[in-house]
């Protein structure tokens, strides 16, 4: 693996993980007053649309990447519309 | 382009423009309490590097869609700072 290869894995990492503190401070505290809806609407439609298109082209990291950020987008989007 | 194709690019608008609708409400409200900074600090700087490694690999649709997200997440983390 070569450099710009090691710089797109930890950009991906750096997107992917991103999410996990969000959801954590979201079902903690149930606060999701500041979050838009329109946002984790269109962010979860497209990382399902993104693992869609990795199974199509086959290719595994698209496929992991958008399998673990569109459910932690879809626990952030389930608790806007629980308590709003 | 085929119908796989235009799959990515609906999944690359949508998780591309998403951010549009958070940045527009924190902007208006000033109300960045229910925002996680370690997920837009995370976020953001996920995306300055997609969009460096799109300018390492020049691929402009990376650099393009990372650009712009960037420019979006930075908007919410200033204001998470700002208005805390």
């Amino acid at each position: 693996m070569n450099w710009i290869e090691v710089l797109g894995v930890v950009a991906a990492c750096c997107t992917t993980v991103s999410f996990l503190p969000q959801a954590i401070k979201t079902i903690r505290e149930k606060d999701t007053s500041a979050i838009s809806a329109a946002m984790y609407t269109l962010f979860t439609t497209g990382t399902l649309l993104w693992f869609l298109y990795g199974v199509f082209v086959q290719n595994f990291p698209i496929m992991l990447a958008n399998a673990v950020t569109c459910l932690l987008a879809s626990i952030i989007l389930f608790y806007k519309f629980r308590y709003k």
